[in-house]
């Protein structure tokens, strides 16, 4: 019997572990009865939870992808998939008045040859800056394959800094890489074509009139001397240069990195023979140039002749090449991977160890400056590096699957079988000198086997999201992205990069500079000059400043606007009904709106972004009278108030004083509790309290203005401007109780 | 010891309990390491578990809200609340060649006054298609707040089918509602102005000039006699008509049904004096009518006289009115909600119950027809309804939380704190006589407390999702939405929808007519006349014909081209690099792009859309002669082959001929198994099979020149064409192989 009260003391033990579990196996009675329902396995439910983000929960991940032909650029967040932005980049989006607010058009008109805008952009492999190798968070480039063109985005605002059109090339390859301190941005030809608007014959004239070419953008980073944190860079195409090359059809390209810094790599083919490749850009930059279409340019014998360009054969097409985040190897995704040695491609160039040239460029012998290869599955589309070290992905498209492998020891570690034919790949940092990996994206593009949802004949492309952080590779989602046409993405660590929430007042966002229409309250007003009008406004919750503008049939207005807001999301937009334009007005932000008052009537215009429960308030008329109009005599008395009216007004006035002077006994008590607890000593305090003091300085003409109304009896415009200084007050006081709040948890921390 | 037994066998069952729960138990495991690592709760979890989507998996409803003001219209999914797609409706949308290709470019361009395209819309809240009160998941009606233009949607395909401007209406309401079977789609004005370009003084020629209106536009459905299940319905202006109202600023609306069929009732506003309207517009269609820029239109006077259009005051302003499902009542969503009797409504209208007007119009004593009122919170922006009778959801935004209530009982059921002001909700189908409501989507756009991630200045809006299935209320899931500035959405069950795959070859899709430009494989042609050029070609893998286009500088181009495929999802893109253009072509699509080639030289056009493993070779070449260039006499010589090189295509021709023999063996087997097993007793199998025999029956063109020209020798032309036939014979064997899969699936059932 003491066998039989062991086992149950036994028993007792495994019973109280019962019990320990108990209120975690309650919990799992719902979730188990939502399982079942929803009919989810217990490979969803840990799918689910490793991607699930909770309200206020921050992604590890801002990734950037392409939208391929919609010609904008799509920002999501890893691992929850969601989607916080479509920016404008090659095509005008309505939204953020891209292209249509005069600065952004201005930029847009100034990336192309013909002072036309483009509404399409081809984009498919973007490059984030770097600093030593490492990504910085400070900048985005993109090439559009379509137009030739090139953007540089920054990521403070994730907003389109420049455009720029190729001075030449017609047909360019739709990516970009750029130098490890972001000294170059790459952009290369993909389809061989004449130059300069050249004509000939596809059979005849090829060789000698088609050309492919390289070219490596000069960028420089912006001082940032007024302390904003707003930086802008610029392309400079004056410190460019393009290197001519013969007919190839140029592909995937990469720039070195550490030991291998200076050079760039890239997939070649002309006839069906195919090849890596090799290109010292730092010889080339010694080189003499020439000028095309106001671009530096090396002629492809001075290349050739200084070493700084060859080919490697490599038997079979691959679909990418990439550097390795050591920067000693760079490898081929083919069938067969290639594992390229750096140094031994270096030396080789340098000594010049040439085998027969093709087109007059020599090529190095293979295997001589080969590390290895490795059988990886049929049709590899892409590789993406590990940060384990010599580890990288490929996804082999017609197998089914993601191979995880030693690039060095040239082995297959494991192996993901798929559900689909997976494309381009991603991990977070990938393609920089420091790989973060717990996530893999692979691009899913093939919807003839009826696995997605029938939406119409048009679909989205799908984003895998394969989680690599244990041995057990896992696709843990699947995510639709519209618009889009994926192929490569980037991914930067969230923290990474700093956004701001706000600009100096007055910015014009695509130049960084304050703009000359920087409009401050109380300044507002109408200029006319023959035809043309300019409207100097404002927009702040929840009033429109002017509220009336007068102009003729047929005149040029343009609606300078400022946002005088400082607080954090307190965007406005703004139409004029019927016009068809539409503005962004971030906080701080400064933007123009010009069009032609081509039709005669009344059109209210108005708010087009939720700012507050008074939203709806924000707006006011554009009158435009029928050319060579004359009022009438009852309109030249429109400006006269019954005494009645009067009356009312001075009553209105008198209560909205009172309001004035309770709200500033409020902010009285606020500013004594902060100064009591040197809010000056926590910076996100102080930068609430600096923005609060902002909108009372602000205030100070409205309390001019209504005080002199006031002592001259007039009680409409006594009233009006005491409305505004109490619209500036009550903000004052929001963003004060939100720093006393914030200060006081602080302090009780 | 018996007892003691007892227990022991008590503790063995527990125990058996216990193991019968442990894979369970280790499953959690990991999921614990999960929620560990992530700082999940066990609500996190469940809330995961509800709204993952597994691959393959179905959601249960299409969502439908506009994207504020960019124009185009978000389709998502519920309970996954993943994004499928962004509809180009007011505004151009490049990925799509919405705006790009003539036939999209003339539709919106018909919607305008003025043959501009306005690149800008403001929309807010839709309306789906009714047959008897219920939703038929036909059509979704869209207008546009800033240009005053009304959108119709195909729902089979979800594109944009006809888009019409207001032939006087200046500012409209951002929303539609629509008669419960689609006799009527609503639309009124919202700020008063006058109409047909009239100026004057806002203070002095209000109350005499400024107007307001609601229109009734005609909607006829198509009558799909091609059988092609892809209906394109018609908004008829000739049969629809305008009633004339006073200035008053009108708000949300919401149409009768069921007993109040016939009925509408809105929000109207007068110098704050708030009121909600109550229109009969069966009344009002037997009026008299006069003409203004062709819209019927009825006098206010007649209106009032006829007892079809009176005010009933409300204390406050309500933010929405909506019909309840039953369509007894519509209930006002405002701080103390009013629920008003439909049929009381009815009977003051037909009696003419009237007190003191307002503006000429008459109202209603608002006691006598009000059900009953009740408190529901502060700010209460929008009312949503139940399955559960007589219940609905309210949005308290001050107060940040969701009631449940019951509008007959007049009692609040529950309450959900929410950690955000709520805006505009929606329950599936909710808007229908038939809701489901296992889910409430409640808009987040208040982002200035700072609980959202930070993207820089301009922010998505947000939108939750609540569990409103059980009693317990829970917000499961934070959705953004970029490009948008969200309002009302409407959801409906997903398979009501019956999305089509493809089209009928040639169709245009904007009209649902056969293109006049519908080209065939074989029959592609260069017509030019003058210094116009049409291109007839077709697109499908891989394959752009004709591959060579010349044109002379100065000459107007337009590439008619039609997407062969007849696969799910083979949509190709087309684009002319440089020149700005793009075009999206699904299954069967024609779509013409016209663009005058302003420049000379050689530019590659492309396909856009990943199609296929061979997407990279769908490409041609646009040659742009200079004006007045002659071909030097070496280009002359162009066609001719050396010996070597014709001998060489001889025997690629040969091979390709073995190939294709193989092919067709594959295919006879193919054929022989499903004759023999009576596909054509299995719909979707002989869908495929009709699908497999078009490839056939338009490779036959193929057939007969590649045995032409291998009679006469020309080797070159013969192989090309080989090739060609070869590629539909490849496609044929790919849907065959399919349909045989399915059939043998089917079988073994």
């Amino acid at each position: 019997m003491k066998h039989t009260f062991k086992q149950l003391s036994t028993l007792l033990a495994l019973l109280l572990m019962v019990c320990m579990v108990s209120s975690e196996v309650i919990a799992q009675q719902s979730l188990a009865d939502v399982k079942k329902k929803r009919g989810l396995t217990d490979d969803d439910v840990l799918s689910a939870v490793k991607t699930f983000m909770p309200r206020g929960g921050r992604d590890e991940y801002f990734a950037f992808v392409g939208s391929g032909n919609s010609g904008t650029m799509v920002v999501y967040g890893l691992p929850s998939m969601r989607i916080y932005k479509y920016v404008g980049v090659f095509s005008p989006e309505p939204w953020q008045g891209y292209g249509f607010d005069d600065e952004s058009t201005l930029m847009l008109k100034k990336g192309t040859n013909d002072n036309l805008l483009p509404g399409y952009g081809d984009m498919r492999f973007p490059a984030l800056s770097e600093t030593g190798g490492k990504y910085d968070g400070k900048y985005l480039f993109y090439t559009d394959g379509g137009n030739s063109r090139i953007a540089l985005l920054g990521l403070d605002d994730f907003e389109t800094k420049q455009v720029l059109m190729h001075p030449f090339f017609v047909s360019t390859f739709p990516g970009v890489a750029v130098t490890p301190n972001t000294e170059y941005v790459i952009h290369t030809s993909q389809f061989p074509t004449p130059w300069n608007e050249k004509i000939a014959s596809v059979d005849n004239d090829y060789e000698s009139t088609f050309k492919s070419g390289i070219t490596m953008w000069k960028f420089h980073d912006s001082e940032d001397a007024a302390g904003t944190g707003h930086h802008i860079g610029r392309l400079i195409k004056e410190e460019s240069f393009t290197v001519e090359l013969p007919p190839f059809t140029l592909d995937y390209f990469d720039a070195g990195r550490a030991a291998s810094n200076g050079l760039v790599v890239g997939l070649a083919s002309f006839k069906n023979n195919h090849y890596v490749y090799v290109f010292d850009y730092q010889k080339a930059a010694k080189l003499k140039t020439t000028k095309l279409n106001d671009m530096a340019l090396v002629s492809t014998q001075d290349l050739v002749d200084a070493g700084a360009f060859a080919l490697i054969p490599i038997a079979a097409p691959a679909r990418s090449v990439k550097t390795d985040p050591t920067g000693n190897f760079f490898i081929t995704a083919a069938d067969e991977a290639q594992v390229f040695d750096f140094a031994k491609t270096k030396a080789a160039l340098d000594q010049k160890q040439f085998g027969q040239a093709v087109l007059g460029i020599p090529t190095l012998n293979t295997e001589a400056v080969q590390y290895g290869k490795l059988a990886l599955g049929q049709k590899v589309m892409d590789i993406a590096f590990d940060y384990r070290k010599n580890v990288a992905y490929a996804s082999a498209f017609n197998d089914k699957k993601i191979v995880r492998w030693n690039y060095k020891d040239l082995k297959i570690e494991s192996e993901l079988a798929l559900s689909f034919r997976p494309g381009h790949l991603m991990t977070p940092q990938g393609n920089s000198a420091e790989p973060h990996s717990n996530y893999l994206t692979v691009t899913d593009k093939e919807g003839l086997y009826d696995k997605h949802i029938n939406i119409g004949p048009t679909r989205p492309s799908y984003q895998h999201l394969i989680d690599i952080s244990s041995d057990e590779m896992r696709d843990i989602y699947t995510m639709s992205i519209p618009q889009s046409n994926l192929y490569g993405s980037v991914s930067v660590l969230r923290t990474t990069i700093k956004p701001i929430i706000r600009y100096p007042l007055g910015t014009n966002t695509r130049t960084g500079e304050i703009s000359r229409y920087r409009t401050v309250a109380g300044q507002e007003k109408i200029e006319r000059e023959g035809n043309r009008v300019h409207v100097f406004g404002t927009l702040i919750r929840s009033h429109i400043t002017p509220e009336i503008v007068e102009v003729e049939e047929g005149d040029v207005v343009t609606f300078h606007l400022t946002n005088l807001e400082r607080a954090e999301d307190e965007t406005h937009g703004f139409t004029v009904s019927t016009y068809g334009i539409h503005g962004s007005f971030e906080p701080g932000k400064t933007a123009s709106l010009t069009f032609k008052a081509n039709r005669a009537g009344v059109f209210p215009y108005y708010c087009t972004e939720f700012c507050s429960a008074l939203h709806l308030e924000m707006e006011g008329i554009l009158l435009v009278r029928p050319k060579g109009y004359k009022p009438s005599p009852e309109e030249a008395k429109e400006a006269a108030l019954t005494p009645q009216e009067l009356e009312q007004y001075k009553k209105n006035y008198e209560d909205k004083i009172k309001v004035i002077n309770e709200t500033q006994e409020v902010i009285n008590s606020v500013v004594a509790y902060l100064k009591e607890n040197k809010y000056e000593k926590y910076p996100y305090v102080e930068a609430l309290v600096v923005d609060a003091f902002d909108q009372l300085e602000q205030a100070k003409t409205s309390k001019a203005n209504y005080e002199r109304y006031a002592a001259e009896g007039k009680w409409r415009d006594a009233f009006l401007w005491a409305e505004q200084y109490w619209q500036y007050q009550v903000k004052t006081a929001d963003v004060g109780l939100r720093a006393k709040k914030l200060l006081s948890e602080l302090i009780n921390k």
